[in-house]
């Protein structure tokens, strides 16, 4: 290529231990940005399985992949990371090495201390943690955009190398993502707060539900987003979650207390018909969300459009709002609890809500305005 | 109108006391099914607001709206209920008479006592609960299709006329909605289960995470889609909730307290390492979530297709799905943290996938398979 490249790719020899969704993901976003990838999985399996959906540079050798790379991704399941990690800072002499477990302190704290037992420099390790993933897993699952816009925590210590932390950064830079630099312990306490905690805390609230309503019917019914919304994470897989919780011990029993705590307050002001405590914690919340999630919150007016459960129920919807030059703010659907005929649950600015009502109705799609609120 | 009518009007004359958005709305839904109306609210300033936006029948004296109806609908404030269905029992002698309050043991038990104590007969009285509503308020915001398809609770008890309750359910059945026969308690276990609890944790689980955090940014990067959907009901006006919740005490402490159990064996597993336990009650409430609200967790794949923040971009994507014949089982939004980009979430069928993102992909429209869980 003699045009203008107006971007030298991040990294020029990336190898990446390990090919399931993550690693054969990084290979083929690196690849697709011009590095010369070379990837290994110690499962002779799924270094087929690899080749076979195209993933670039399959190797047999842990050390040839590694050998001249100027950046190492280990990408292996949680309990052989630092283990890895130490291999490849003795086969890549050269080589920034990082990672990508979800939790971070263990994995920092061990490659720190098996550095420093064996005399090896762990100067060249950045631990990090790409925000992006997918239900499925493995090599087949692997996908160019899966970090595009996401955040990818890395979290060097006083021990790391400058020069290892912007190499780090441009690798990630490089698969589309935004590096943010955290301290493993703070890492730990926010994945604490934002992912295990309200994993922990939906699931809880459906056993509870489920213990409570023996009348399934009757509980469809009368559930309405509110609980929908609350409960979704609870649906998925629960087979990740034990170790990374039990990895995350500290942090995570620290906010079960304390989030417990604020239920035994809420009980005790309710028993004792104290509502002005309940309305302060209430009103510091709703604050609170609205500062943290700007957007979704932003002034609007949810709009309820019954659509039909087909193909292309969606789309004069969403094309008469278009036309009309009106801007969705916000998207999701809200499913019949019998089946059948849902609705869509658009939200607009305020001011748009009567030319999008109107529009809508000159194509005559009927919708009315709405909230989140059960009504009473 | 001498052609065939179907469906004789439910209930041919209805009279609505208090002319806000329920009541106004009730309005709109039975005057438009053919009922004859009438509509009074205490505050002669309501009144003429009703009039003015055309809520139909509004009439100056409670009497004269009551006087002949088959059917009276008591949508006044909660604290007023008791009192305005005794006068309506004495007022409209041949009457039916309900309710629209989110509570209805209290209700119910005060109109029941109330009655013993004067003689009079609530045989005729028949508690009521829409399950529908909206976050602005007044006749302004009336709308005649409120309660379509919405569930609307009945809580007769063992004092309940069977023929109060048919002519309550036909009501019910003329605003659109599908009536759910409860007992007053249960109703209220219910709502304290799926409308009260869910509120008060999400509240709680804000409040934690913003005492924890102070580096928001940082927070928000991290924060997924779990944490949004979890906590998005927090973000709503706290001023409704502590009379509803305080007037629920009973329920709601038994449930608190049930959550509250839960979170603490939960941090004490933790705290000691016994992982399946943690994984025991996942598993179970994933069973239970995946029971209980099934079609938003139909098999299937969610795609992440990158949309600008402006008129008209999702109306190709579901233009694109529609023509294609592709159903779309479920539709969120997905803000990018820092304003700008943001992704439209699509769930199709797994078998779907290949078809949807060759389509889009043919369109010109980049999409990639994603997931709920972080990655790591």
């Amino acid at each position: 290529m003699s045009s203008a490249r107006p971007l030298a790719p991040p990294v020029e020899r990336l190898a990446i231990v390990g090919a399931g969704l993550i690693g054969a993901s990084v290979a083929l976003a690196a690849a697709g940005r011009g590095s010369r990838v070379a990837v290994h999985d110690a499962d002779p399996a799924v270094r087929r399985r690899a080749a076979e959906v195209g993933i670039p540079g399959v190797a047999a050798s842990l050390a040839d992949a590694v050998a001249d790379a100027e950046l190492v991704v280990v990408a292996v399941p949680s309990g052989a990371v630092a283990a890895v990690v130490m291999e490849v800072l003795a086969l890549a002499p050269g080589a920034v090495v990082t990672d990508v477990a979800g939790l971070k302190a263990p994995v920092v704290d061990a490659v720190e201390r098996g550095a420093a037992t064996s005399g090896r420099d762990a100067s060249r390790f950045v631990g990090g943690h790409p925000m992006a993933g997918s239900e499925r897993s493995g090599p087949e699952a692997a996908d160019a955009a899966l970090f595009q816009g996401a955040a990818w925590v890395l979290t060097p210590t006083e021990r790391t190398d400058d020069e290892a932390l912007r190499r780090a950064s441009a690798f990630v830079a490089g698969c589309g993502a935004r590096a943010l630099v955290l301290g493993p312990e703070r890492h730990d306490e926010l994945v604490a707060i934002v992912s295990h905690l309200p994993q922990l805390v939906a699931s809880a609230l459906v056993d509870t539900a489920a213990e409570s309503v023996d009348e399934l019917d009757a509980l469809l019914a009368v559930a309405g987003p509110g609980f929908r919304d609350t409960t979704r994470v609870a649906a998925g897989d629960a087979a990740p979650w034990a170790e990374l919780v039990l990895g995350n011990a500290p942090a995570l029993v620290a906010a079960l207390d304390a989030l417990g705590a604020r239920l035994a307050g809420l009980s005790g002001a309710i028993a004792a018909g104290r509502g002005e405590d309940v309305t302060a914690l209430l009103a510091r919340a709703s604050d609170a969300r609205r500062r943290l999630v700007p957007k979704s919150d932003a002034p609007g007016v949810d709009l309820v459009v019954p659509v039909r459960d087909e193909p292309g129920a969606l789309a004069v919807v969403t094309r008469v709002l278009g036309e009309a030059g009106i801007n969705v703010e916000d998207l999701s659907m809200r499913h019949a609890t019998h089946g059948g005929v849902g609705a869509l649950l658009v939200r607009v600015r305020a001011d748009a809500q009567a030319r999008a009502l109107r529009a809508l109705g000159e194509a005559g799609v009927a919708a009315h305005v709405d909230g989140e609120r059960l009504g009473g």
